[in-house]
């Protein structure tokens, strides 16, 4: 196996440093129920700052340290940040990488630099056409994954073809799904549903060997009908984006009404119920297809969060996936 | 005013013609809010079975009834059954529009043959080149328009536009918002996301006179950024589904978690949530462009969705919201 350091870029997001230190150390907390040791964790960024802030948390627990000068901030435009700001964190994360001495990067900064620096640097595992987003969300005890969720806004059927079979190998790979089930996100169940694009995928995963199980619409995300989803980059950062919000403002109404008609509140369950919707416990996406494990996690991750990526990544990376997924791509009919 | 009746197409819908009857009967009685005049719905179906029904739940208040001798059903496909069943229900009271009789259509049944056979019968209103379908969703206590949610999967950007145009004459003339502000479903907030499609949307949209507030993401549907959202009709389609979903998913978890908590249910903040985010209390959809009323109820209508979709009806067919949209898109530069 390639190098094993797990990179963070620690000066990613919108609470950084201190989230992301925060979340290192949450990570190789004894306490933690998948622990991680903290010699395995890279830590990228201003050095001299990550040393002063680590004293004050206690103490750095033996991570590696290495200093970027540059940082790339939320509203840079990427390409441009790319380019003017080469010893950024996020692009010597990747690098570490790249150079082998990592195999995953975890970032919560600017998801534009961080796709953008991973496909640059990284470029695409041999065969793989365009790298899609992937999130897994645990919503019904069986977890479910979207892909793209907004790597590729305008994707060719072939590229939907290939987010099927990376989707598969990753539900595989990570989530232990012995079969993943495919359906392709449309209008309707029926053959001959949607658009044209759509109706060439649909007979592309149709032959693709893979287990694809047909159209399936948008409540079908909530019914179990499938492991995997395949849809364009443009309704999946759509959709993602609506199920965070809804989730919040719901939670909030619930809380709100209870409250009003003085109802208790039921924390514990409120809770549980929180965390399976959160964003927060589901750790982050997953930039699939390019050459190495690239975790990009959410801006606002607090130290949870990105806890969470760090765990995520960690077990993505220790999965095999992307060698499985050249393996898999360069045979894509597996029957 | 053209005919002031109301067409319900009482054999459209998963209870049909029971649950419908129902709903007229609801529609009409005097506890209800917004009481409809028995006469003036116009009742579209089985003659015989309409009049045995009516007996059965207690008497026909005075409505109107005229026979169809077919019935579309949900399976059907559209296209076949407008040119299979030209006596079908929803056919006739897409008729009772056109001859003058009738100014609204209220149809549960077949989506398709519904869209279908308006689009047929009664045409676009002038200048208008797609109908979209409207959705208003009334989530946080500011009602928010919706469209396309699926009757134009691949529009062209002056379709968008239109829609835009339609949807703010709509929130002025039914619900009472004086400027609507109009936003354009995107990946990003920025100007410039997108698709080509939207790039060129967003151009129109600005030059256009509207109260264009710019890209919104899809979690701005819960923060109240704007009125009326626009978008194509897959990706309204699958966001219609995925909320109504989500909404029926998350409220079976609440009161789950809160049932295995022992927490006091809340019933009656629960209810009030529910209703919140029910199609059953926001009536139906609007078909916006065609000329005439027709609102698409849901297929799993019960009695109150039947007659919650027949008030939305009246009220918009007595707004002059057709009329209106007539005349705004004869000068889309209201500037």
């Amino acid at each position: 196996m390639v190098g094993r350091l797990i990179a963070l870029d620690v000066m990613g997001g919108d609470d950084a440093p201190e989230a992301t230190l925060k979340g290192a150390l949450l990570a190789c907390s004894p306490k933690s129920a998948s622990r991680v040791a903290p010699e395995r964790l890279l830590l990228v960024g201003d050095k001299p700052r990550m040393e002063a802030q680590l004293k004050e948390l206690g103490g750095d627990p033996g991570f590696q340290l290495e200093h970027a000068s540059q940082v790339i901030e939320m509203g840079d435009s990427p390409a441009q940040a790319l380019r003017g700001k080469p010893d950024s964190s996020i692009m010597r994360c990747v690098k570490a990488v790249k150079e082998g001495r990592a195999s995953a990067v975890i970032g919560m900064g600017n998801t534009g630099a961080c796709v953008g620096a991973a496909t640059l640097a990284l470029g695409t595992i041999p065969g793989v056409r365009r790298a899609g987003i992937a999130v897994t969300l645990n919503l019904t005890g069986q977890p479910i994954t979207i892909l793209d969720m907004g790597a590729n806004i305008a994707p060719k059927a072939d590229h939907l073809l290939q987010y099927a079979a990376m989707g598969s190998v990753y539900a595989q790979s990570c989530l232990a799904q012995a079969k993943p089930r495919i359906g392709l996100l449309n209008v309707g169940e029926e053959k001959g549903k949607g658009t044209e694009l759509l109706k060439e995928a649909y007979e592309l995963l149709e032959q693709s060997g893979l287990e694809f199980v047909g159209n399936v619409e948008g409540g079908d995300i909530f019914r179990g009908v499938c492991d995997v989803v395949v849809t364009d980059g443009f309704t999946g950062n759509v959709i993602l984006k609506l199920l965070e919000q809804f989730a919040a403002f719901f939670m909030g109404k619930i809380v709100g009404e209870l409250k009003k008609s003085g109802a208790a509140a039921g924390d514990e369950a409120l809770g549980k119920l929180k965390s399976a919707i959160d964003y927060k416990s589901y750790g982050g996406a997953l930039l699939l297809g390019v050459n190495g494990v690239v975790i990009i996690g959410h801006g606002r991750s607090d130290e949870k969060a990105v806890a969470n990526a760090i765990a995520l990544g960690v077990r993505v990376a220790d999965s095999g996936v992307i060698e499985n997924i050249g393996r898999g791509l360069a045979a894509p009919s597996r029957s």
